[in-house]
C-alpha cells in the first residue's frame, strides 16, 4: 500500500443518532434528548476491534474525510490523515467523526428547535464540556455496538478529548492519540476566547443568543472572533514567510482599505468563517475549552488527575505552536510517565505553529502512520 | 540626590500651540492647520541644550508626569521614569511630552472640527505617519526654541518616533532613547492591528467615522479592539502569575458570565478604556504603526534606511515581549552599529511583556539615569 496515495474514501453520507435518555451535563443542566450527527470510513471487522473515533476541534465538525456526491468540493478537514492508504488506513481501520453536541454541523445545539418550547434553544441552550462530549460520544459508540476503541484521536480541542477519553472510559480505549493539546488553557489562552466571547455577544444582532428569532446572525462578532482565532493558530514566522509586509496594491494606499496582504486574508477568513458557523455554537466551544482541566478536581495536581488512564499514548507537539506550546505537552508527557502509561512523545519540528496538526507533514504522518500500524498489530487490522 | 525618591513634579498644566503653515502629510493630504497640546517639566537651561523629547505609544498624551490640580489622581504615564530625581531627572532636564496629531487629548484630530465643514473631521481625518508626527513636533520644538534636543526618548510607538527623529532631523538630535522597539511591524503584529480595525469599524455606532454627528461611540468595537491590544502587551508569563486559572467565584458558573479573572480584568481594562479614548484616533494610530517601516524605501536594507543617524544610542528590550521581541531591536542594534554609530544595547530580563517600559524596574531605570547622567555631562545639565 502507498501510503503517499492521496487516495479518498471517497463520497461519504452522515448519519445520524437520536438519544432519549436524559442526559446531565456537567453545568448541572439536563438535555432530555439529543440527536448526533457522524460519519464513518472503512468497515468495522467482525472482531469491532478496529474502530478509530477523531474527535473534532474549534471550527470542525463529523465530516473528517471525503467528499459528498452533491458538494464533491466539501472535503473533509482531516482528509490528508484519514483515507485508504492514509495514516490512518481506512482499509484497516473503521474511522467515526462525531459532530459534537452543541455543535452547527447537524448535531443538537443551539440552533436545533428545543422540544419544551417549539423555538430554538439560542441562549438557552446550555454550556457544555469536554467531558459532556466524551460521554455522548461513548452513547454514540454503544448504538454502534463499539465497547472499545483501538484508538481515540484529535488535535488541539480534539486532543482534550482523546485525553478524556482516556480517564473517562480507560477500559474502553485502547490508543490515545493526543495532538497539540494543553492539559489547561493559560491565561493567555482564555484571554483570547474573551476577546472573541465579547465581540460575538456585543454585536447588536447578538439578542442574548436568540437571534434566530430576530431574523439576524451576529457576524460581525463572530468575524472579529475568527480573525483573532485564526491569529492564534499561525505561527509568526508563518506569517512572516506567507504574508510579512507584502502590500495588497503594490503601493500604500494611505487609508482603511486593505494595505497589507495579512489584512485581505484575515478578512476573507473571516467573511467565510461567519456565513458558515453559527456564533452560539463558538461561544460555546470556546466555554468547553476553557474548562478543560481534568486537574482541577485534584488540587491541580496533574499527574493524581491522569491515574485512572490505561491506553497507550502518542503525544505530538509542533515547535511553533504559541497557541499550547511544547511546554504544555510535555506536562502531559510527565504525569503520563508519572503513572507508568506506554507514552510516546515526538515534537514535530514544523513552522506552522498550532494550525500543524492539520497539515499534511511528512515526518509528522509518517509518525502516526507507523503508530497506527502498531496499533493494526494489536488489534489484528 | 536620591533616585529612588518618588517625588512627583507636581501640578502641570497643559499648553497649546497653533500652527497656520499648511503641512503636507506622507499620505499627500495637506491639512491647512493644526494645534498640538503639550507640557513640560523643569527648566530649559540657558543654553537651551537641556530639552527632552517624550513620545507617547499607542493610548497615551502629553500627560507624561506629574499630575493635574483639579485632578490629583490623573497622574501622567510615565511619572516613574520623570521627576526630580527620576531616572529622566527634571533638576537638570526640561522635558516636554506632546500629544500627537491626529490624537484625542487636546492636539487637532479626527474629533477636532473642520474649519473647512464647520464640523468635526471624523472618518475625512487623514490617516498620518510616525514621519508625520515627527515633522509637527520639529514644528513645536522651532516654536520653544529649541534648536536642538538633548534627547528624543519613548517605548514601543514612541520608539520608532525617536528613531525616526534621528533619521529625519540628524542634527537636531544628541540622543535617541529607542525602548522595546521594531524597525518594522510583523505581520502578526498588523493582523492583531487589523483585528482591531475591524471591531471597531463594523460596529454599527461607528457610522464610518462620522459618530459625533450621530450622538453615538463605538464602543462594542473599542472595548474589543482594546482587549486583544492589552493581550499582545502582556507576557504568557505575567497573564499566568497574575491571573492564571483564578476563578472570579471561587467555583464554576458553567455560564457567560465572568468565570476566570482574567476575563474580569479584561472587561474591566476595555470598559475603562472605551469610555476614555476616541475611535477614530485609535484607528489611525494603529496604522501609523503599521506603516512604520523606515527600510521600505531603501529596498528592504535596514542599514541603508539608518544611514542618515547622527545621535547616540541607547536601544532597550526586553525578554518576555513578544510583541517587539528582542530580536527586533537587535535588527536595529545591527543596522546602526553597520553605520558605525554610538549604540548601547540592553536586554533587559523583565516577565511584563511589552508594557514591561512603562514599568518601575530597577535594572532598567538604573540604566536609564545612567544614560542620562551621560547626557547631562555632555549638555550642562
Amino acid at each position: 500500500m502507498d501510503r503517499n496515495a492521496k487516495n479518498s474514501v471517497g463520497a461519504v453520507t452522515p448519519r445520524a443518532e437520536k438519544f432519549s435518555e436524559p442526559i446531565t451535563l456537567a453545568s448541572g443542566a439536563v438535555l432530555d434528548q439529543y440527536e448526533l450527527v457522524y460519519e464513518t470510513y472503512g468497515d468495522l471487522n467482525a472482531a469491532r476491534s478496529n474502530a478509530v473515533l477523531v474527535c473534532h476541534a474549534l471550527n470542525a465538525s463529523h465530516h473528517v474525510a471525503g467528499t459528498y456526491a452533491n458538494d464533491p468540493a466539501n472535503v473533509g478537514w482531516w482528509d490528508n490523515m484519514i483515507g485508504p492508504g492514509k495514516p490512518v488506513d481506512t482499509n484497516r481501520f473503521f474511522v467515526i467523526g462525531v459532530n459534537n453536541l452543541g455543535g452547527c454541523h447537524g448535531s443538537t445545539g443551539p440552533a436545533t428547535v428545543n422540544p419544551a418550547t417549539g423555538k430554538p434553544w439560542g441562549g438557552e441552550f446550555p454550556v457544555v464540556t469536554v467531558e459532556d462530549w466524551v460521554a455522548t460520544q461513548a452513547q454514540l459508540a454503544e448504538r454502534l455496538r463499539i465497547e472499545r476503541f483501538a484508538a481515540v484521536m484529535g488535535g488541539s480541542l480534539g486532543a482534550m478529548q482523546a485525553l478524556s477519553w482516556s480517564l473517562q472510559f480507560p477500559e474502553r480505549i485502547g490508543h490515545a492519540l493526543v495532538i497539540a493539546c494543553t492539559p489547561s488553557l493559560s491565561a493567555q489562552n482564555i484571554a483570547f476566547n474573551e476577546v472573541a466571547r465579547q465581540a460575538i455577544i456585543t454585536d447588536p444582532d447578538f439578542h442574548g443568543g436568540d437571534y434566530y428569532a430576530h431574523g439576524t446572525r451576529p457576524n460581525r462578532g463572530l468575524r472579529v472572533a475568527r480573525m483573532v482565532g485564526h491569529i492564534t493558530y499561525l505561527s509568526d514566522d508563518e506569517m512572516a514567510a506567507k504574508f510579512g509586509r507584502h502590500l495588497k496594491h503594490g503601493r500604500l494606499l494611505y487609508s482603511f482599505d486593505t494595505e497589507f496582504q495579512i489584512e485581505s486574508y484575515l478578512r476573507y477568513q473571516a467573511d467565510k468563517f461567519s456565513e458558515g458557523f453559527d456564533a452560539n455554537t463558538y461561544l460555546r466551544i470556546t466555554k468547553v475549552l476553557d474548562y478543560f482541566d481534568p486537574a482541577l478536581k485534584h488540587g491541580g495536581d496533574l499527574t493524581l488527575a491522569l491515574a485512572p488512564a490505561k491506553a497507550a499514548f502518542l503525544v505530538i507537539s509542533f515547535t511553533t505552536d504559541w497557541r499550547f506550546s511544547p511546554e504544555r505537552s510535555r506536562e502531559i508527557v510527565k504525569a503520563l510517565l508519572d503513572n507508568r502509561c506506554d507514552v510516546t512523545y515526538a515534537e514535530i519540528d514544523a513552522p506552522h505553529g498550532h494550525d500543524a496538526f492539520l497539515l499534511d507533514d511528512a515526518r509528522y504522518h509518517r509518525l502516526v502512520a507507523a503508530y497506527f500500524d502498531r496499533i493494526g498489530a494489536e488489534v489484528g487490522a
